[in-house]
């Protein structure tokens, strides 16, 4: 096996990998992060977020070229126009993306090949809840369901383990299974 | 005022919202929704995720006449190529973006016109804790502060409260102030 092809694994270069956890390991202070939306209003259930700057390893980040633009909606039968997945779809997305990303970079850590990663995810909502139409029900999804179809250069009961450490290590998956503080300040005209 | 005026406020068909709102009064079965997403791995830190069908209000959603694809990266310093915005910042703005949408049908629900919502969400994340470094670091955000700039025809305490009455009815602001319970299943090969 050439060191080109040991050293970049799954798409990720585990020789920056292992140099960026020696270097956060040396000097704790670069861990400090900051991630930041602004979301505008548009029209009905259609609004937009933008995301470019963040805080991380130090300083505000300048390799981002170009902001990205994602756009909200909802289907019609929730009072939309279809602009976008709604919000609980896109909460299902961020837990789907991080889950799958921290795979793969456990994977890569740890030696292993992927060669397939693949989810379906599905939440439960009784809609009574948000609508205020009933107490018992609670606004946001009741559980969620993940299915990952895992394959790649390793042992089934690895790939297992692998997923695993995966749920240990996911920022969304903490995020959604225990919940976040979140303050709400208004201005006004 | 004319009764079109009335009857679209916000962007929302006030006059479907109530009648959708009664149609689950009295067939609360009605309420039952499942969102879906479907992601798969690309490369890296870029994995893509497709959004289309759902159920809800009894049955599989036939509206929908396209799926939404949104992709998710990392930038270079977390070991990615910016491929899209990261997890953490799709849970952002899937916080801002049901947020949003809440205020904008309490609001056409209480018969205020808005003129103007605008958010900016900020995480605080050590990326210790993801990166396995220190256990005093939880993986995900340990906080989110989201200020909101709201303007419309109400007094500014009218708007305070609608913003209020937001946090207590919004999906994604329950999950991500609450957590909900998540399992994952594995199938390899």
């Amino acid at each position: 096996m050439s060191t080109v092809i040991e050293r970049i694994r799954n798409g990720v270069d585990t020789e920056v990998m292992f140099g960026t956890l020696d270097t956060i390991k040396a000097q704790p202070e670069l861990g400090k992060f900051q991630f930041r939306a602004r979301n505008r209003w548009i029209d009905g259930a259609h609004n937009r977020t933008t995301i470019k700057d963040f805080y991380g390893a130090g300083q505000e980040d300048a390799s981002r070229a170009e902001e990205f633009t994602v756009d909200a909606g909802e289907p019609a039968i929730l009072l939309g126009t279809d602009t976008g997945p709604n919000p609980a779809e896109y909460l299902l997305h961020a837990l789907a993306a991080c889950l799958t990303t921290t795979l793969v970079y456990v994977a890569a850590a740890r030696g292993v090949r992927l060669t397939k990663v693949e989810s379906m995810l599905e939440g439960d909502m009784d809609v009574q809840g948000a609508l205020g139409l009933s107490d018992e029900n609670r606004n946001g999804l009741e559980q969620i369901r993940v299915s990952f179809r895992v394959e790649g250069d390793a042992p089934e009961e690895k790939l297992r383990e692998l997923v695993e450490r995966t749920q240990q290590r996911s920022a969304v998956f903490d995020m959604v299974t225990n919940g976040v503080p979140v303050t709400v300040d208004v201005a006004t005209a």
